[in-house]
Formats: structure tokens, C-alpha cells, sequence
């Protein structure tokens, strides 16, 4: 595969600068790239590599056209890169859908059309799996699972466990039966060795179009709204609520029974402990308004100051 | 299955309030039953779905008994819930129990009688599992492991894996034996892609009773007492001593070679770095006691309050 | 198997001291050691049991000489045991290599001499594997990957899969393609149930001799340095660069794009979110060097006594 920078720019349709004719035959990292290649600068810490990278071409912002001499001039570089990299990366990835013949599925379950599902697999009694799912190998969906279209599911993920429920009883756990399903919605990606419990009583719900990082645990009964992101290694505890169009960081913590609203903003490794309002962004172990985490912050810095302050007026108090 | 409220609350032995001839044919959450089935309220959080829920009948402590018209009255209305759950949700679970014959169970691995089995799990030499014993697909359990009577282990999780030991010589990380077991003592419940490292020199135990949920790490020559329960994502480095009884939240850190007592309670997102006590709860990073975290974070709320009343000291003071 | 201890010294090239004619046919735990078996203290918090072991020889630093009978002297204990502990329990772990039948390897796939590859594991497309590799069952490996020589892949990891990157565009989140690899390098060592995602445009990288516990995720475009150590559950974001020679304790985060130097220390549960300089020990969320850390630690406990104190500065000035 090989095109010119102007050829580019119009597959895109953005406009370029510099160079039309220059060659280019694969993509790359901006800090990697090498002559031919063509890279992007999607955050602008990665502006100073501008002065040394060796990268042929570069999709950069307006505010960056001056930097460099080939250009391609896009507001969103990250799109335009990942729009022309197929072109160049076509080994990449699933090449082909297929169910495995290695994959076992039960003869009570429904798998729609164009399915991929990967070897050693394991998909359970009555689960029910629409059109154009993905799922990776060694993944275990256990009953009585619902897969909506467009659904992608990564490799080592279990889906339909059972939600952690006991009661206390005579010094001993007992446990309490999870007979719930898991409704996993269209659009969905669940990304690698993730954990979704089916509920106890009533169903665990992904919404429509969200998107689950590796590592992510969503015990049962979470119901979890449209287009949400969430990041490697968050939890949400039994029967959280959560709005649509969230986004949680790393790491995060979600108690249980809470109810979260809609565009809610979670940084990374915080603890959310009570109800958090539509649009609201939270911080900190226990979760607090972000501007009161800053200031909270910033006065722990201070915090030596004010101590040895306090200690001076003491002593001129004395005096 | 249908049956009436006067049926249901003589098979529990509850008693019941309102229209004894009312039809019930499902069970559900309260914030998603219809008509013709019944819920319950566990967590009082639940209690202004009262108002709303089409339920036709709800399982209720005493407290609640004037708020609805349709009732059994509970002290544990969770565990009466679960008594009937399994009535009418037949076909949820594990329906028999079988060695599935894509498991691969070493020829010198000894499985009891009655247990399950699950596709795609790998069963090591010289393992030794009890009776009544589930293992769900997908898991893996290294060789010389010992899983007593009656234990539960979700897919993914591996069992009996090299614990994290090595030594730094001649700049380089050497790697320390891994030789000793796991032993999982009778009535353990572990989630789903959980890890549970065997000893180095000595074993790793779980004791008899404990629940694990989903994403747990336990590290070598860890010994966990009896009936302890752990939250999701939670981890235990390694040759940390932990009593019986104790309850951890999610995503909990227990570092290396502490001992922890009996009874103990520790809030979720700790990370415990100091032998506790018996009976002590700890929160916070490092865990403290939770009277003293509690009191921390009150005056932490105070910190802005504090820091300007300082600066007015100052101020005045300079006049 | 059975030695003297004249015979273990001789073995080791070490010291002995007390009855050189004693029977060892065991190694085990300081605490549960039997007649007849050595021990040793690899960690000071141990020595309390040098008077209750029933263990007959212990292997002990100089200072501790005089603490028990018999008894060899090493400077590193722990590695001392390491190497005796392997002629003791010579049934535990792999005990030869193979390609498992049901291991499924790609024909794309290239494994070289040597290599074992668990029942269940899948081996993708275009993957390259060296010399002397060990990777344990149900491990899934994508297309293009590539592990180096004498690496060792617990049960339940994922390597390859998609990192997590998406666009947010007319109110959906749209999959930016991960077209990139991942290359591990020789000599790496790499838990159970781990995730490491490939590079979207470019590689992530994981440093030769590094190690790495279980539950880590290593997110798309990372680059982690050499001879590095991981404890379990931590997890680095997309983009980040990480130095030689760094050690991070369990449940670190470490924020995307972030530059991490050489040597740097990070203690469990912190959260890295800004670059690290070499050689620095960072701590708390977020991350700062560790003095400053403990001396906010050590100034949080004193906060009661600020406020009151400042209380009563207050009331004073009111008189």
C-alpha cells in the first residue's frame, strides 16, 4: 500500500499542506515514526516530538500548521488517523467471522447472524445473542444471558456469574440463589478478564452503546444507562444505578445501591459513596464536587504552614 | 407456577396481610415487578418504591406493615425472598451436575463424587477435590491443590499459579521456587476470574466457610481463617495472616506478612498496612481506626475554615 | 530424599553450625515446620517463632546466630532456601514442556524450541514466540504478538487485545481501530488473569527481565522499561512511558501519557497522574515524593489538636 500525501488528504477530505507528492506506506507513533510513514498529534504533549520525528507526514490541528512541513490540517486528528490506518494495518485484528469449532454452545442458545464467536468459549443454556456479536476466545457466558447486536466481548471475560449474596445465618454464610439474567445492550464493548453478575432477583443491565474497559467488575443488579465509559479495573457494587453519557476513570469504586445520575464525571480511583447529581464531576475517597477536592487538596499542602504558624502564635501568645 | 398469597406465606411459615387469594406467578425487584408478582425490601433504601411498584405483593419487615396492602412480614424478608426465588425461577443456574467432557482432569487428579466440572477447565496433576465440589468453565487449577467438600469456584479464576517471588541479583530479578499448595478448606465460594497463588515454601489456605467475590488476588503463604468474607477487586499480598469472621469491602489491600485478628471489619478502598486487632473496623489509606477516620474526615471538611481563621489571626496580630 | 546438614551446607557452600549429623528430609514455613524439616528467616518479623519452631535447622543471617542450634549461616536466607527447596519438592510445578493437544496455535503462529503452551490456550494469527516459553492453560494471545525468549504467561492473561479507544462523536462513542502489537521481550514473567492490550498505531512494549503479578493491566501504547517489578492489580494507562529498574507496589494506577524515569519506587495505592523523575519514591493519590508524604501523613494526625488548639486561640482572643 502506498498513496501521496494528496491522496490522502482527499480520501479524508481535509485539506494539506506542503509535499503532495511525498510517498507514504504505513502509520505510526509520532515518537517512532519513520520516512514514509505518517503519524498524528492527538494530545498536545506529544507537540514536541514535532521538532525530532522522522515521520514523513503529520495530522495535526489548525493551531499546529506552522510546525511542520507535510501536513494534514484536521480539528479531529485521532478520527482522521484512525480513519486511514485500516488502509495500511489490514492484517490487523479479526480478519474473518466465525463461530470456532472449538467454541460450545448450547443447543438452547441463539446466536444471530455474522457472529464471531473464538475458541474455547463457552456459551451457556438460553442465552440469547444477536447480530454481529464478537466474542473473543476463552470467554464464559453462563445462562440465561441476553447479547444485543454489535456487541463486542474480549477474550477471558465471564458474564452471568453469580452476584456476591449471602445472608449471615448460624455463624455461617449462607447463600442466596442468583436468578436474575444480564441484558447486555446494543453496541456494547466489554473489554478483557471483566466480571458481570447476573442479578439475584431481577436482571443486570449494560446500556446501549457503552463502553467497559478491562478488569471491570459490575456486580448484580447494576443497571448501567447509555453510552457510559469505564475504565480498566473500576467496580460498581451490587444494585448501583447509573445514568447515561458517564464517564468513570480507572480504578473507580461505585457502592452499592447508590444511584448515579446522567453525565456524571468520575476521576480516577475515587470511592463513590452516595447518590451523585446529573452532570456533576466527583473526586476523592469519599467522592466530593471536584472544585472541593482541588481546594481540599490545596489546602493539604498548606497544611505544614498553618501548623508551624499555629505553633508561632503559641509562642508569642506565651510570651 | 402460580400460586397464592396464603400458599406462599404458609410455605414460608410468615405470617401474611391483605388479599390472601392473590395470584403470584413471578418474583422480581420491586422497582421493575408487575402485577401478579411479588418483591421484597431488604434495604430500606428500596422503601419509596412502595408508593409506585405494581407488585401485587411484597415480603416487608413488621416496621413497614401499614404501607402496603398485600404482605408477608419477615424479619429477613432477603432470606424469605430467596426461600421462594427458587419456586419460580426454575430454569436459572446450574441445573445438573456433570464432569463435561472438554474438561481436562490429569490422570493422577482425584475428583469426588457429585461434583461438576466445568467445559474448558484444566484440572492438575496430583489435584485433589472433595465432594459436591462446582467448578464453572474456563477455570484452571495448577497441579498440587487441595479444594475440600462443597466449594464454589466461578470461571476464570486460576488456582494454585506462581506467587510473585523473586530475589534482585546481578541487576536482574531472579526467580524464588514457587513449591508449595493451596488449600481451599470445605464450604469456599470464589468468584469469577479470581487468582489465588500457591505457597512458596509452606501453603496458601482459604479457610473453611469464606467467600470471595469476583477480580480477588491472593498472594503465596496467605491464610485466611473461617467464614471471612471479601468484596470485589480486593487483594492480600503475600504471608499475610488473616483471622476468622472478618469482613472486607471492595477493593481492599492487605500488605505482606501482617496479621490480622478475628472479627475484623474493613471498609472498602483501605489499604490495611499494620497488624489489627480482633474486632476492630479500619478505613482510610493507611487504615486507621474508623472512629479516628471519621474524625479525620470531619476535620478535613474543616481545613478551609481553620486556614482562614489562621490568616485573620495573623492579621490582627500584625496590627 | 534426605541430607545431613553438613550435607545442606556443603550443597549451599555455606556455614553451618550445631549437630552436623541431623536428618532434613522437608523444607516448610517457619511456623508449621515439623522434626526433621529446615526453615529459614528471610524476614525479621519471623524470628519470633526461632523459639516455638519444631523445625530441626534454620537458615539464618549472622546476627541470628545465637538464637538457635542447628543452624546455617547465609546473608540472603531466602535465596539460600530457594536453592535447597527444589531437591525437597521435586513434584511440584511444570515437570517437562509441551505443546498441549488442545492448545490452539495458530498455522500463521511461529513457536520456536522448547516452548510450553497449556490445554486451552490460543495462539493467534502472525504471533511469534521464542525460545524456551512457557505459557500456562486458557491463555488467549491475539494476532500479531510477539514474546521473546524464556518468558512465562500465567493462566487466564490476555495479550493483544483491543485497547481502550474510542471518539465520542454525534452523541456515540465510534472504536478507533487497535492496529498496533504487542512485543514482550525476553526473560518476562507475567501473572495470572493479567490484560495487556496491543497499541492502537505503534506497539506497547513490556522490558526484558521485567516482572509482573497478577490482575495487571497494561493499557495500549505502553512502554515499560527493563527489569522492572509490578505487584498485583496495578494498572497503567494508555500512553505511558515507564523507565528501567522501577518497582510499583499493588493496586498502583499510573496515569496515560505520563513520563516515569528510572528507578523510581512506587508504594501500593498510589496514584501516579504527573512524570516522575529517576530514582524518586513516590506515594498517596496523587502521587508525591515520599518524605512529603509522610510528613502530610504525620500532620494529619495532629489536625485535631491544630483545631482545638486554634480554638482556643480564638476564644482567647475574644476576651
Amino acid at each position: 500500500m502506498s498513496m501521496t500525501l494528496a491522496e490522502i488528504g482527499s480520501f479524508l477530505g481535509l485539506e494539506y499542506k506542503g509535499n503532495s507528492e511525498i510517498i507514504i506506506h504505513g502509520v505510526n507513533e509520532i515518537q517512532n515514526a519513520q520516512k514514509n510513514e505518517i503519524t498524528f498529534i492527538g494530545n498536545n504533549k506529544y507537540k514536541k516530538y514535532l521538532k525530532v520525528t522522522k515521520a514523513s507526514a503529520v495530522i495535526v490541528r489548525k493551531e499546529l500548521e506552522d510546525q511542520f512541513d507535510n501536513l494534514i490540517i484536521s480539528d479531529d486528528p485521532q478520527a482522521a488517523m484512525a480513519k486511514i490506518s485500516n488502509l495500511f494495518l489490514t492484517n490487523r485484528g479479526l480478519l474473518k467471522r466465525e463461530i470456532h469449532s472449538k467454541a460450545i454452545i448450547d443447543p438452547t442458545a441463539k446466536v444471530n447472524k455474522n457472529c464471531n464467536i473464538g475458541a474455547y468459549s463457552v456459551i451457556g443454556r438460553e442465552v440469547e445473542i444477536g447480530d454481529n456479536v464478537i466474542i473473543y476466545p476463552n470467554v464464559t457466558i453462563y445462562d440465561n444471558v441476553e447479547i444485543k447486536d454489535n456487541c463486542i466481548i474480549h477474550a477471558g471475560t465471564v458474564i452471568g456469574s453469580d452476584g456476591f449474596g449471602f445472608t449471615f445465618d448460624k455463624n455461617k454464610f449462607k447463600k442466596i440463589p442468583q436468578l436474575g439474567k444480564v441484558i447486555i445492550e446494543k453496541d456494547v464493548e466489554i473489554g478483557a478478564n471483566c466480571c458481570i453478575d447476573r442479578g439475584s432477583i431481577g436482571n443486570t443491565i449494560v446500556g446501549e452503546g457503552t463502553k467497559i474497559d478491562n478488569h471491570v467488575h459490575i456486580a448484580h443488579n447494576v443497571k448501567i444507562g447509555k453510552h457510559c465509559a469505564f475504565a480498566g479495573q473500576s467496580g460498581i457494587a451490587g444494585g448501583a444505578v447509573i445514568g447515561g453519557y458517564c464517564v468513570f476513570g480507572g480504578k473507580v469504586a461505585i457502592n452499592g445501591h447508590i444511584h448515579i445520575g446522567n453525565q456524571v464525571k468520575v476521576a480516577a480511583m475515587t470511592g463513590v459513596t452516595k447518590d451523585v447529581k446529573d452532570g456533576m464531576t466527583v473526586s476523592g475517597i469519599p467522592a466530593i464536587p471536584i472544585k472541593k477536592y482541588r481546594k481540599r487538596e490545596a489546602m493539604l499542602r498548606k497544611l505544614p504552614d498553618i501548623y508551624y504558624k499555629m505553633k508561632d502564635i503559641i509562642k508569642k501568645g506565651k510570651k
